[in-house]
Parts: C-alpha cells; sequence; structure tokens
C-alpha cells in the first residue's frame, strides 16, 4: 500500500479522508514533515479558466479580485477556485527541505511546481500587495508545503523563466509520447510508425512531434486548423506532412491523414476530437489522448461504432523525467523554440 | 484512408459529412449497398437511460410512450431519443446479405447488434402493435441496416437468449482485459501479473475475472461495494481474494486491496473511481476503465497529482473476437454463470 504521507494525507483537514486534491480545506502550517519540503513563494500561475471567472464574478474590479484569491487561500489552505475546481502553479525558491525528502532539492533552488495548486499547501503571508488583480500571474510572498511524491522541476538557468514555464506545463506530453512512439518500434511494423499530431503547431502538440522524431517515428504529420498555422509548422520543420482540418470533423480529418497512422496524438484542447482521431488510426494502431476536453464515453462509444480495434491512452501527465526531457527538446530543436517564443511574444509573455 | 461507405456515411441524410451516430437524421431504405446486411427486427432493447427519459416525459402513460417511440424512429430513421442521446440494441433475422458484406452472415441467422442503435437505420412496419409502451423490451416488426463494418453476433442456441443478450451487452471487457493481462505476461515481472477488479460481481467484472485468470494473472483482487456481493463473488470461486470496499474512496480502497496491483480493472458504473484506481495500481502499472462514468480530466490529473506513472486504457467497447469469448466463459465458467442468472432473476429477466 502507497505510504499514506508521501501524497499528503496528513495535510487533509476537512473532509478527512479524501486526497488533497479533493480536500476542501489543507493544512499550510509551516512545520515539515519528514519527507516535506517548504518553498517561499515568488509567483503564483492562476489557473485561465480560474482567473477569467473571478474577473467576471468580479466585474472586472481588480481589487475584488485581490480580496477573492486572498479569501480563497485563507479559508482553503490552498488556491483552488471554489467554482471552476481548478488552481494554477508557482514559482519560488527552496526554503528548508526535510531529512527524508527523496525530491533531490536544496535550500536555494529555484523551483516550479508541477502539480496542481488544488492539492498544494499554500499560505500568503503579503497581502498580495504587489499585485493589481488583472492577470494570471500574481506576484506573492508566502510559503507552500510539497509532499514526498510531489512533482517539482528545478528552473534552468539558461531560459528564460516565462519560456521554461509554458515548457513544464506541458512536459507531460512529449514524455508519453516518447514512450508510446518506442513501444510501438519495438513490434514487428513494416518500417518506422507513422504519427498523426492533432495541433502540431501548438505547445503540446510541437514538443510531441520532436518527441516522436527522437523516439523513431516515421512519417509525421501535424494537423493545424488554418494556413496561418501550417505556414509556422512548416517553417519549424518538425513534420514531414503540414494539413490543414477541422479536428471536430472526423471525415474530413481522416482525409487529410490520408493513409491511417500507427498512431495519432490529440493535442488540441477543443471537444470533439474523438471520433476523427480514431477514424484516422490503422486497426490495431493507438490514439492518445493529451486534450482535457476529451470525452471519456464519446471515445469508447466512438471506436466501437466504428469498429475501430485501436488502443486509446489516457494522457497521464506525470511521466518520470518529463520535465528534463521537455526542457532538453526546446533547447536543442530551434523549430520547437521558434514556435514557443512565437505564441510567448504574441500574449505578451 | 477508411471506405467511407462501411461505417454508413452515405447513409447520412442530414447533416452531410458526419458519422451515423452524430446524424441527425439517417436513411433506412431497404435496398442495400453491396456490402451491407438487412435485418428483419423482431426486439429492440431500448437503453435504460432512455426509456427513463421517456417514461418521465410521457407521465408513465404507455401509449404516449409508444407514440414517442415510433415518432423518433420516422423522423430520425433510428431509434436515438433526442434528449439522452442514447439508444440500445436489437433482436432480429438475416433477411437479405449484401454481396460484399464481410460479417460472414447468411439469411435466416438470428442476430444482437453489438453496435449501438444511434447509429442503425432502422424502419417500424408494425406500429409497435404488440408493446404496451411499459418497458425497455419492445417487440417489432421492421427492418434494419448493417454496414460493413457493423459489428454483429449471432444468437447461440444452447443460452437463453436473454443470458445471451446481457454477456454481449458487456463483451467487451473480457476480451481487453485478455490483450491486457497478455501483454503485462510477457514483461519481465516477478511471476503472473496480479490483478484487481473493481466490481468483481457484476456484469462485466465477472467477466473480466474469468477472462484475467484464463489469462494468465496470478493474484485475482475482487472488490465489491458491501457484504451481499461479496458472499455471491466468494461463491462463484472467481478471486483469489474478496474484499469489501467503497471504490469511490481512494485511501480505503488502496488499503483494502493491499499490495499494488499490476493491473486494476474498473468496471463499477459510478463515477469517482479514478483516484481510488491509480492508488490501488502499482508504479509501472496499468489502470483499465471500463464504467462509462470516468471521467477523463479525473484520471488524468489525478494519476498526476499523486505522481503515479501508471498507463491508464479506455474502455474500446470493441476488440475482435469478443462476442466469442464471453460467451465461451459464460458456458464454461459455472461461476460466471451463476452470477449472471442470479442477476437476471432478480430483474425478472
Amino acid at each position: 500500500m502507497t505510504g499514506s504521507s508521501s501524497i499528503g494525507l496528513h495535510r487533509v483537514a476537512e473532509p478527512v479522508g479524501v486526497l488533497p486534491q479533493a480536500a476542501w480545506r489543507l493544512d499550510p502550517s509551516p512545520r515539515l514533515w519528514p519527507d516535506e519540503t517548504r518553498v517561499r513563494v515568488q509567483r503564483l500561475n492562476l489557473d485561465a479558466a480560474s482567473f477569467r471567472q473571478l474577473w467576471t464574478e468580479n466585474g472586472g474590479d481588480g481589487d475584488a479580485v485581490r480580496a477573492a484569491v486572498l479569501g480563497i487561500v485563507a479559508e482553503r489552505g490552498k488556491m483552488q477556485n471554489p467554482v471552476t475546481g481548478s488552481g494554477g502553479m508557482l514559482v519560488g525558491t527552496v526554503e528548508e527541505v526535510g531529512p527524508a525528502s527523496p525530491l533531490g532539492l536544496a535550500a536555494g533552488d529555484r523551483v516550479a511546481t508541477l502539480v496542481s495548486l488544488t492539492l498544494t499547501p499554500l499560505a500568503i503571508s503579503d497581502r498580495l500587495a504587489r499585485w493589481d488583480g488583472r492577470s494570471e500571474q500574481v506576484p506573492c510572498d508566502g510559503h507552500a508545503i510539497l509532499f514526498g511524491r510531489s512533482i517539482v522541476a528545478k528552473l534552468p538557468d539558461d531560459l528564460p523563466a516565462p519560456l521554461a514555464l509554458a515548457v513544464l506545463d506541458v512536459c507531460g506530453a512529449p514524455a508519453l509520447t516518447a514512450r508510446v512512439v518506442r513501444g510501438l518500434c519495438g513490434r514487428e511494423f513494416s518500417g518506422p510508425p507513422s504519427v498523426a499530431v492533432l495541433g502540431g503547431a501548438g505547445k503540446s502538440g510541437s514538443l510531441a512531434l520532436a518527441a516522436a522524431r527522437r523516439a523513431g517515428a516515421g512519417r509525421l504529420v501535424g494537423v493545424v486548423p488554418h494556413e496561418g498555422e501550417a505556414a509556422a509548422l512548416k517553417g519549424a520543420g518538425l513534420a514531414d506532412e503540414v494539413v490543414v482540418a477541422d479536428a471536430r470533423d472526423p471525415v474530413a480529418l481522416a482525409n487529410a491523414v490520408g493513409e491511417p497512422v500507427d498512431a495519432t496524438l490529440v493535442c488540441v484542447d477543443v471537444p470533439g476530437c474523438e471520433h476523427g482521431a480514431v477514424l484516422a488510426t490503422r486497426a490495431g494502431g493507438t490514439v492518445l489522448f493529451f486534450s482535457m476536453a476529451t470525452s471519456f464515453p464519446a471515445a469508447a462509444l466512438g471506436a466501437e461504432g466504428v469498429a475501430a480495434d485501436v488502443t486509446m491512452l489516457i494522457g497521464n501527465g506525470y511521466v518520470p523525467g518529463h520535465a528534463e526531457l521537455a526542457l532538453r527538446l526546446v533547447r536543442e530543436e530551434p523549430g520547437v523554440r521558434a514556435l514557443f517564443d512565437a505564441r510567448l511574444g504574441e500574449s505578451g509573455g
């Protein structure tokens, strides 16, 4: 049985017995259990859906938004928007490491959490005085607690922080892609496996394309929604073929991909892409869903409805070594770096 | 690219370009395309959710329920409840087989469809005169069209029809279980893989337990919600250990399962079992979700939240040979047969 304290059960204040993510209230007291780590918080990155809800509910009044965030953290011991259920991530500096912590951190390390704020004990000490309440980026002084099984990445010195955070935000996708493609390479196919990536010009999509290539993929198809993204992805040189199609239109998507592929990766965050992904994949192939907009019943019943014998995987956000792999890809693949830089430039980040 | 007619795109009347399941209206005309099959319908089994909605909307008036079903089929060319979106299955006799049909059927075969009524062209010719509108079982005369890639099972002569239909309804679970367990056997573990089945005394759960055993599983744990089901499952002899736990309580479930297993199969149709299934599974293991109540984000974020490196599979309802395997299990495994008979007896079926 899993050691209970390693996932933070002892920090659940209410209701007792649930996991930290499902808890209403966590205990954020600064004193550490042996396998815990305390981080001095410098910035919170609120989840986009959470910030949008707070902004709307408070009529675009930044002071009211700030008061709302302070109220949530004071009441719940974590930053989890009670309406959207979502959180975000944080950046800070390691302050103290428990003697039994397995995370490999030392005091002074700059880190970003890769688990959600929804399960991270948090206390704010500066009343968020440096935040105007008008952006998801929240300058903050306070402390947060990491558990033995928390996931955290040291921030690299050689990359701008906004770029590193954007990469870390989607770092599960390339790692799982690499594992799946390597697995397909090991089977008795005629040649290296073909792979289609829906949303190939996006953050997770471009990393997935680069990871698939390195893992041994053959034909690589990038699917994008319009000509603007097609030009960007062609310029990046990450795919052998770049096609424009609406991933929500199964027949159009399958026609655009052409010869069905060994694996299809769904990296677009719009609902309704399940049937198209199944149709674009050959019998015996694999569909890997990274999009949080994926509907479980649509995938299960959709494959049955067309008698498609495909393996369908839920994109687990955690794969050992995922942060290191994603950072390496953005360092070493100019095409990935160019796509990220363009997106961060657009958003002013 | 998938041949379009084999999944029935040519039968989509409105809107053009979507798959039959997503269509508002199908063309149910009896004339066959070369790879199609026409079935003379004897009975419709409406999906439970659909019947309940019709019953409630029509105030428990059987005549009004019958009129509603006739209206839906006349308007849509298929039996898909416009509120619930669900359908059901049908039983009938093969009337005509197109020259290019790959289904291996002959006129006179008694069959059940294993794809949903939501994608099956259907016309009713007897005004449902033999149905009182008060049950999901609808005696019916009419015809239905099967496509080249439809999934259909011949009804066996040696099993009562209600039993065969109940088995066929969940036949994807044992087939995919067998494939996953065989895959785990091929890896370098110490000994045969251990497997936990949540809902082990249920229809899909008991078949999954029997399939796992035959595929080479070692320790088999059946998890049930209360002592009544525990006694039934112990009597059936399908599991090495039978434990009582609420699958929605992650910590209680993981404690009940004990040593984390190589694979956990989720066969209970209640929401909120994702975290428990992940916690009960060892690092590097597999979780296979058969429950339509599974939440994709809860699974993906839940595994990440506890840094669990587990492979999570969406239970595709279609695996080649699934009907034959499930029928063989209920014939050859007295424990499976006893659990099914007890359930069918309870429901009067």
